[in-house]
């Protein structure tokens, strides 16, 4: 298979490393730049560790120093910090690249939505039309033709796939999202609140009762559901490096006594969404997401129950917050649009 | 002022030990006897670090041998697994002697509830009457004249104390609660899911949608609110040993337009409720509660938020799950029940 | 290639887990079965997560019903507790089978030195001749013709492999060595000590002055140094799952000064000894080895410096105790033995 | 008993909070004045949780603007960096107030001891000779007399106090030591290698083989040996907050054989040099210092074996790095200095 030259900027992050990590082991995309901010001059092996000889001689250049690096490679991955992306992105289309956009400057596609959750206008609104999200569970037909690929985070992933099998059942308004993340959600930003000392033995929510993804998730829920999707999202750290559990509660439309909706009937519903899907885990009856089983894979673990109690609707999902929350994920949208295997380089 | 000859049965767990650390430290219980399973014959220095010496070299004794201590004290703490706590509490109170359970034997008032959620006959129905249940913020007066007293676990605490004031509020059917919880919660069992190695870097949900201590919790909504509530709950294990934080969103009752309610007005009515309560933090608008800020104390931490957009009510809370959720919330109940001061030994 | 027909005996431990880990995914070795006793009858699927189907719904047989496993496989890893592996390799060789020990039964060449550690007669003398000890980087020719491969510990190849290479210049006396382990070092035993609340936020020093593996380590530095070597070996258990860190201090045969010997010298050696092995990272002067750096892998760190206030050595290594310290390294070690290339399912 | 106004300098830091917390609780020492950097304005209950309300309301005023706040109190206790306190210490020495400095700057006895550790001459070397180490049990005589303590931090004590008992027995450029620390050990700076992703998981040595504390405690043991001591010293970071464990290996001066030293000997010299002592719990034969034993206090756990084989001591200690390995520490020495009983305020 003919080799496609893969750049990646922004990799001091979590997400950066994580991205060369998988990208390293690809056996299309072949790294043929990568540039970065705080860790420009450093050899590759210095952040991300156990790559073949000549990856790790690689030397980052300055991320900041010029946009020519369009010239150097046909498919550019953007790790660079939110609000960050938008130039590179318009240079990088200009010159007919295939962008895939990790940070979360293309996930809205109103500008109005993008103002109200990040306070100024939309830096390049014409391109929101042309990005895809990049949920190839949800997306995989525009993915196949995306140039430019708005890679959603580890929040949206983990509520958006449980859910949307599910949205034809429940009421569009009620609808309750709890989500644990590990700290690596927040990235690599040297801040008071990241210290060990901080996170270490602790746990909070956080970013009520409107976290900047919010939006996002509501966009696509709607999208999904064909009316539109309000939910509660309240996001919590927890004292852990990597991984993500997302825990949703939603009212039926009708009662489960004259539905009738059972846990058997629920766990078919996702087994019909997603059986074939290489990288959903649908689990058993009884068995419940965890972050572990996940961990550094491009998979996620959803599961469904009802409370006959309540009448309602009880998911889970778990998933690694830079792996199908992030980085892999990213590359597996990226297979798709490039015409390959979806799997490669994910297993 | 007179001491109280004081003895804990069940003291290999994390719960009695917690215990101990906080009656070796007040002026006014003191430790007659200490009896226990696992750890009997060990000296009490061996489960409990920094003891005076008279208290580090008494001896744990065997809490299988016979039901005479009760001639050995005059109140008693149970920190026993749960169903192992009713003999020695109808022993005890024959005897006359006050009793502080910390197992959920005495916490449901209907025998229908507790085999509901226990699946066999309360053991001794009568003295579920006698039963207070021991949240000081709650029940104050009655547990001033208690002899018998249901001490709660973490997650009802955390739940109760700071949905109560608003039950007037909201819709008694319509609340969603998230609890997180370190893995001390399920105490010290030596079991597969209870090792390091299973615990750190993993969360997940489980016991969904009817854990064990869902009856207690809506039994004692349902009598604040005056009417049945019912609950969603969904409990969670987080990778740390001590400390949990829950998230409580429910339906206002009326549209917050109409209401109008207000950040500041829901701040009031925990303020209202709680401001003079020595051991309630009531957090300032825009702050949230964290589990590390209550660590070894017996503080819970609350916070009010309204979601303008869903029209909903957001309520946090934090407490230590071995301190105000458990361990020294008894102590503070039981300087109720004696006559003393209430904060005694728990600052 | 030809597939190897490969089973593994003892899959419940964190070892085994491991071992199935790397197994599903080498193009040689075919999992032909899977033997374990506490998870028996279990699908892999429940103690290895993303495997692909067909291993996936493999079932875990039960490992202590008889042992006509032999005519199932050609390749025999076994991961059971230390004791119980040596009737199983008896059988085995027997059978004319190639057999991976990962349990310490047959790292002990003399059956005395088997006796001191271990307070009983080894139960197999005559094969401890035929076993090879399982470090590539020491006893590569040795492993190519090996039928019984005695696979090494975290601590042992922590340890040897970058005290080798200086034996001939420091003094085989005056060895202190303190290795970090996280816990998983101790296995997946159900035991008090192992609970989560434990471990966390905890570590001390255990097993002084004689741990059960020092006599396998002087062994083999002896070995290497032709000449009787004995250390001062401190393990300690730290809060973490995967990972090793051993710090090594010994004396130099000569004064550094009239040697002489330098920071750049040491390197040297490393460099000598290992530049070329491809699971040996010698560190650049200047940095040590970290443990996240090795994780999930089967790489080893190790880094040299020199104290001229003292004149000592001192030398580090970091490896994960559950990959290089384990389970990846006896499949290295059968790698070999079987005529394939070394790195084969390892990268 | 006459109340002593008390000033706390630098309270940003884990040093400072956790001194807050002990000074809060103090009998005597009466919190006049709380003065920082990163947290001046903020009011005390942002940085220490728990307080009474007086205290917590209490503001903390800049550190920066201005020496004037020797009229403020009696006694300061300094928590700002190293290099920082100087200046702070001669203004507040010539205003003849008595300063507690938990910086290093006035723990080397030697101004070229400073000079060779710090890169730099000592800012206000006439003011070394009055300095005292404040180590209680070690330099008790003198704490009652000092005027300018220099109190050391978490390694110097976890390998002092051990040592010093047995410095006639051992041979004197013969003693390695190994010290594991936790993260809060760096102080509380915003540092990319301090973020919870970099530790987590994560450990390694660091700072040889010349870390600069290693100055202060050749300087304490040699003046307590009578003859120049030199070791050689790692420390490491390991995953977790707080705690400290110090392993030391040293040559007995004589063959066990002749002398005679039994692992009961060994114990009987730490029962001696301190079975009287308040905080030093030297631990039954048998048993080794664990972190989580002394966490939350003034305490060092010690205890001593001996290793037949290589005829060496082997010495471990634990401590809590926040504790006995700096602030409450600080304020047992202040005990001393100010005529008060020494354990006030810290049990």
């Amino acid at each position: 298979m003919q080799s496609v030259r893969t750049a990646v900027v922004g990799a001091s992050g979590y997400s950066g490393q994580e991205l060369l990590h998988y990208l390293a082991r690809h056996p299309v995309f072949k790294l043929a730049l990568v540039a970065a901010k705080s860790t420009a001059g450093q050899k590759l092996a210095q952040i991300v560790h156990g790559l073949p000889k000549d990856l790790a001689a690689m030397e980052i250049i300055d991320a900041a120093a010029d946009y020519s690096l369009a010239q150097k490679a046909e498919l550019f991955f953007l790790a660079v910090p939110h609000g960050m992306a938008a130039p590179y992105v318009v240079a990088l289309r200009e010159a007919g690249k295939m962008v895939v956009d990790l940070s979360a400057d293309f996930r809205t596609t109103a500008p109005a939505v993008y103002k109200e959750f990040y306070d100024h206008d939309h830096p390049a609104p014409a391109l929101l039309r042309e990005a895809v999200y990049g949920i190839p569970e949800i997306h995989r037909d525009r993915l196949k033709s995306a140039k430019l690929i708005a890679a959603p985070g580890c929040f949206p992933t983990s509520i958006i796939v449980p859910l949307v099998p599910f949205l034809r059942y429940i009421q569009p308004s009620r609808i309750i999202v709890n989500s644990l993340s590990g700290a690596s959600g927040a990235g690599r930003k040297v801040e008071l609140r990241l210290l060990f000392g901080e996170i270490t033995d602790n746990m909070y929510a956080y970013s009520v009762p409107k976290h900047r993804h919010l939006g996002e998730i509501e966009q696509e829920l709607s999208l999904a559901a064909g009316e539109k999707v309000t939910i509660t999202f309240t996001p919590h750290v927890v004292p852990m490096h990597r991984g993500m559990v997302s825990t949703i509660v939603a009212d039926f439309e009708r009662p489960l006594s004259s539905f009738p909706m059972t846990d058997s009937d629920v766990h078919q519903v996702l087994l019909e969404a997603y059986g074939s899907e290489p990288f959903v885990e649908v689990l058993p009856p009884g068995e419940l997401p965890q972050a572990r089983h996940v961990a550094h894979s491009n998979r996620i673990q959803v599961a469904a129950r009802i409370d006959p109690r309540t009448n309602r609707l009880l998911l889970f999902s778990s998933l690694d917050n830079l792996g199908k929350g992030n980085a892999s994920q990213a590359v597996q949208a990226a297979n798709l649009a490039c015409g390959l295997e979806e799997k490669l380089g994910l297993e």
